[in-house]
């Protein structure tokens, strides 16, 4: 599913990725969001913005159980779409910098970690607000809110 | 690598995992720590726990460029020991719930995401304070700090 990738822009440089990957993931859910195209998403999801919607497939129905007395609640997902090559980046309008000194969603693993707000969880539904992701995006991972040491 | 399976706990319950994963991970480098035994881990990194050093791989130098500059620097890293397909936990001494309401490192993708206080870069080695995991853990990903609603 990985769209043409992004051209590579003035200091970006890009590495050959190793020939294999070394773990695989399973997508759990699916996540819902007003925004089908990455210029429409916000910068950073906001507690006052809107409520949003991620469906677990029906394997995972039981690992639900108790998440509804968590106020709040981190999301990892799976930036689909993103290029995983570069080791340096020009983000527009900044320097060239080390993918890893950036959040840029072009990384090796391209894992995003949000904390969100839960609102409800209704059957396979859980609503949330304070996402900033791409409608489909698929999902990776629910959890509590982590201690003052966890991220 | 996946050890023999923990086994199943009174109220715990199993899926049967999916016939194929989804996506593919880069293993990155390698998280070097005191801890060789899960039950030496502390339950929690602390900000005054020893200096861990995580050492990536050649490949992924010049995305280092600029990380040195961050105080704090989220990591995620791969649960390569955990079984996948609990719904239902029993985590020792507590009541039965969904494997999303608990942080255990028993889930369907054995991703954890730490915020670690960064001590130095010194060529490829990343020295950090506040890291719990087991020596030899694969590294998935570094990057700044996030801001109030990222985790």
């Amino acid at each position: 599913m990985p769209e043409p990738q992004s051209p590579i822009r003035p200091g970006e440089v890009a590495v050959e990725l190793p020939p294999q990957t070394d773990a695989g993931l399973y997508f759990i859910g699916t996540i819902h969001t007003p925004w089908s195209r990455r210029e429409d998403c916000p910068r950073q999801g906001s507690a006052d913005g809107p409520i949003c919607t991620i469906t677990l497939d029906e394997r995972w129905r039981q690992a639900l159980t108790g998440l509804g007395e968590q106020k709040r609640v981190q999301v990892l997902y799976w930036m689909n779409r993103a290029r995983r090559d570069l080791v340096l980046q020009t983000p527009f309008g900044r320097p060239t910098r080390g993918t890893f000194a950036l959040r840029s969603p072009l990384r090796p693993n391209p894992i995003a970690s949000s904390i969100v707000e839960l609102v409800a969880v209704d059957g396979l539904d859980v609503k949330v607000r304070g996402l900033d992701c791409l409608d489909g995006t698929p999902l990776l991972d629910l959890k509590p809110e982590h201690g003052a040491h966890q991220g």
